[in-house]
C-alpha cells in the first residue's frame, strides 16, 4: 500500500471477447468516477482500442465523461467495446507500453481478460517498477473457459453456459424429433467447463447423477479436455447408446486430447491451420464436428448398411457473445470492474479480481430451504493468476464422459432461469 | 363444402422443426376442442408419432383431454413435440396411410409442414375421394425458409430471421472486436429469406439502403441462392472491404449455386454425403463455410505475405430451435392451426392455411405515424403450396450481395423487437 499518485488511468481489454466484458469495463469507469476521479487523482480515463496494440499506438479514447446513458447501453453490448488483441507483449513490446504510459502521464493501467492479460499487467508493473515509473497494474477477470486460478468462476463464463445449456435444450428436442446422432462442439481449449455446462440442459437429471444411459434428456455424452479421449470408445460410447435408442446426443469441448496430450483436432482434421503460437485452429471452423461425425459413420455403419444419420454443429462464436446473457454475470462483471478501481483508491500497487461464493445458490434446487447464492470479490497477486489454467477439477467429472452432481450444483446457480420444456 | 361427418381427428408434424411448430400443434387441438369436438362431431384427437411414420405403425398420442396448463408448456416448447419426419409417401405409402385412418376411424386429417406435407395431404386427400372415403385434409404451415407460395411468410420463419439478426448483430461486434474475415453459413436450401435476415444486424444502416461498402455495421456481404455465386467475384467483394476496413463480415446461404444451377458446397465439398433425395448434406456441418473460408486465404494472400484471418461459423441447427421466439410468429403459428381447425368446422374437406399481411407494420420505422403489423388467414388449395417453392422476389434483392429495402420492410416487423448496442 502506498500513497495515491495523480495522473491518468487507462483501461484496455484483450483476448477473446464476452457478452459481458463491456460490464467490466463501464465497472472500471464508474468506479474511477467514483473514487480517483472525484477525489481529484486521476484526470483522464482512457480507453486503449485494441488493447495494448492501441496504446503503443496513442489509439486512445477518452471515457471521462461519456454519459451514464451510453455507459448503461454499453454495459449490456456483448463484445470488446473498445476492441481487443492478441497480441502478448514481450520484454520489448512491454517496454513500448511504458514509454506511452509515460507519455500520456498513466499512472494506474486496467487490463480485462484472461490470464495472458494478467501476466501483461504482470509484465509491464514489474519494468515500471525496475524503471522507478509509480504505475499501478490492475487485472479485470475475463473468460468464457473459465479457466483462472483462485476465482469461484470467472465474468463471461455464466453467460456462455447460459447459452451453451440452452443450444443444448433446445437442440435435444430437435434430435428426439427427427432422431440421429448429434455432435455439438463446445468452446474451451484447455478447460471442459463450458462444455460440462451442457449439463444443465437435463432438465428432469439434474435433481440425481444420471449415468448416460439412463439419462431422460440430453446431452447424454459430455467429453471434456481433462480425460484422456479414445476414438475407439468414444465409438463405442455412442454405439451403446444409439442402438438401445436409435439417438445419441453428444457434447464435446473443441479441446478434447488424446493420452499423449495431442488435441484431436490435430489428429483428424488434414492441413489444419496452425496459430502463431503452434495451436491448431479449432474455433472458427466445424472442421473437428465433422471428423467426428464422419469416424462415426464409418465405425457404425452395419455391415453392408446403411450409415446412420449423423450430423455435427460447431456453437462458434455466437457462444461467447450472445446477448442474453446472465443476470448474475452480468452483475458480477460490473462489480469487478468497480473492484478494481477500488483496490487503486485504496493504494495497492497491483492485484487481480477473484470472485468468491459465499451463498452456495442451492436454492436453485432446494427451493426456499436452500442458501441463495451470493458472491464477493477479493484481491489476489497477479503472479497467483498470469499464465496460469485451471482445469476442471476431479469432483466435477464422473467417468470419462459426464459430469457430476457438484458440477450441477455449482453451475446452475449462475446461469439464470431457463425456460421449461414440456414432452409428450 | 359439405355436411359434417362424426369420427376422429389426427395431426402429425412433419420435415424440419422450428421454434414454433408446436404452437400450430396446440391451435389445432384447441380449435377441435372448441369446434368439431364440442359439437360431438370428433370425439377424439389423435397425435401421429413421427407422422406418417407413427400413423402407418398405429404409434399414436391421444391428445384430446390433455390439460391445458401443458398445452400452454407444449407451445412454448422448440421443435416437434410429437416427433417429425422426412418421409414422403408415394402411392403404396399413402395406401397403407390411408387404411390407417380406416382402422382408427379417422375423418380429419391434419398436417403441419412445408410444401412437401401440403403434397402429402394433396395426395392422401386424392386416395380417400377415389376410394369415396370421407377423409377431410388439412395443411398448416411451417417452415423456416419461408419457401411456401400464397404465404405472406410461414410460421416459424420469424423466430428463425430473429435468431439469425441477433447472431449476426452479436457476431459483428465480435468481429469488429478483433478484426479479421467472418463467413457465417444460414439455412435455407433453395430461398435466401433466412439469409437475407441477416441484414436486420445492420442497426444504423436500416432505414436506408445501404451499399455493401457503406454500410457502417454488418453483414456487409449476404449471399442468397437466387443469385448465381462466383467464386471470383465473391473473393473479389471480400477483398474490396478488407482491404479498405481490414476486416469483412459475410453472410451465405447453405445453398447457393453458380450459374448452372450446382450447389457450391457439391463443387467444393469434397466427399460430400448425398442423401436419399441426391441433396448434399449442408446443415449439420461445417464443410461449406470451412471452404469458402479456405479460397479466401488461398486468393486473399499477398505474395509472400501472411493470410488474412478467416473464421467460419455455421449456424446449425440452433436457428429453426432457439427458445427465444418471436411474438408475432407463437401468435400467427397457434392461430394458423386454429384456423385449419375452423376450416374443417366449416366443411371444407380439404385445404391449406395461408397467411395474409393486413398492416404493413411500418410502424417499426415510422414509429406511431406508421401502420401497425396486422395479420389474417385464408384458405388455400392444397395443390397451390404442394411441392412448391417460392424464392425471394427481385425487389428484395440489391446487387448480387445484399438486400433491398423493400425487404427489410418486409422482415422487420415479424422478428420483435431487437436489442440496442452501443459502439464506441
Amino acid at each position: 500500500m502506498s500513497d495515491l499518485i495523480r495522473g491518468n488511468a487507462i483501461i484496455g481489454q484483450s483476448g477473446g471477447p464476452t457478452a459481458v466484458i463491456n460490464q467490466s469495463l463501464v465497472g472500471v469507469v464508474e468506479g474511477l468516477r467514483m473514487g480517483l476521479v472525484a477525489s481529484g487523482h486521476v484526470a483522464t480515463v482512457y480507453g486503449m482500442r485494441h488493447g495494448v496494440r492501441g496504446l503503443v499506438a496513442d489509439d486512445l479514447f477518452d471515457l471521462t465523461a461519456l454519459h451514464q446513458d451510453r455507459l448503461d447501453r454499453l454495459a449490456n453490448t456483448p463484445s470488446a467495446g473498445l476492441g481487443s488483441t492478441r497480441d502478448k507483449p514481450d520484454q520489448a513490446y512491454a517496454a513500448r507500453v511504458l514509454d506511452a504510459c509515460k507519455r500520456h502521464d498513466i499512472r494506474y493501467f486496467f487490463y480485462i481478460g484472461g490470464n495472458d492479460s494478467s501476466d501483461t499487467c504482470r509484465i509491464v508493473r514489474e519494468m515500471a517498477v525496475s524503471a522507478n515509473y509509480d504505475l499501478r497494474c490492475f487485472h479485470v477477470p475475463k473468460t468464457v473457459d473459465n479457466d483462472l486460478m483462485e476465482n469461484d468462476h470467472t465474468p463471461g463464463f455464466p453467460s456462455a453456459a447460459r447459452f451453451v445449456a440452452m443450444a443444448c435444450m433446445a437442440d435435444f428436442m430437435d434430435n428426439i424429433s427427427l432422431p440421429g446422432i448429434k455432435i455439438n462442439v463446445v468452446m474451451g481449449r484447455h478447460a471442459g467447463f463450458l462444455t460440462a455446462a451442457s449439463v444443465l440442459a437435463r432438465r428432469r437429471d439434474r435433481d440425481t447423477e444420471a449415468a448416460p444411459e439412463a439419462t431422460t434428456d440430453g446431452p447424454q455424452l459430455i467429453y471434456c479436455p481433462e480425460v484422456p479421449f479414445d476414438l475407439d470408445r468414444f465409438a463405442a460410447d455412442v454405439e451403446a447408446i444409439y442402438s438401445k435408442k436409435g439417438r445419441c446426443h453428444i457434447v464435446v469441448s473443441e479441446g478434447i486430447q488424446d493420452s499423449t496430450g495431442t488435441p484431436i483436432g490435430a489428429r483428424l482434421i488434414k492441413n489444419a491451420q496452425v496459430d502463431a503460437h503452434g495451436n491448431v485452429q479449432l474455433s472458427g471452423s466445424g472442421a473437428l464436428g465433422d471428423q467426428l461425425g464422419d469416424l462415426l459413420k464409418e465405425k457404425l455403419t452395419p455391415r453392408g448398411g446403411k450409415p446412420p444419420r449423423v450430423r455435427a454443429d460447431t456453437f462458434g462464436y455466437i457462444q461467447r457473445c450472445w446477448p442474453d446473457q446472465s443476470i448474475i454475470d452480468q452483475i458480477e462483471a460490473r462489480r469487478s470492474g468497480r473492484f478494481a478501481a477500488q483496490l487503486a483508491m485504496q493504494g495497492h500497487g497491483d492485484g487481480s479480481v477473484a470472485i468468491v461464493r459465499t451463498g452456495s445458490g442451492s436454492r436453485a434446487f432446494l427451493g426456499a430451504r436452500g442458501e441463495a447464492y451470493a458472491s464477493d470479490y477479493k484481491r489476489v497477486d497477479l503472479s497467483a493468476i498470469a499464465a496460469r489454467t485451471r482445469h476442471m477439477p476431479a469432483e466435477f467429472l464422473s467417468g470419462h464422459n459426464n459430469v457430476s452432481r457438484a458440477f450441477i450444483e455449482y453451475c446452475l446457480p449462475l446461469v439464470g432461469d431457463l425456460p421449461g420444456f414440456e414432452r409428450l
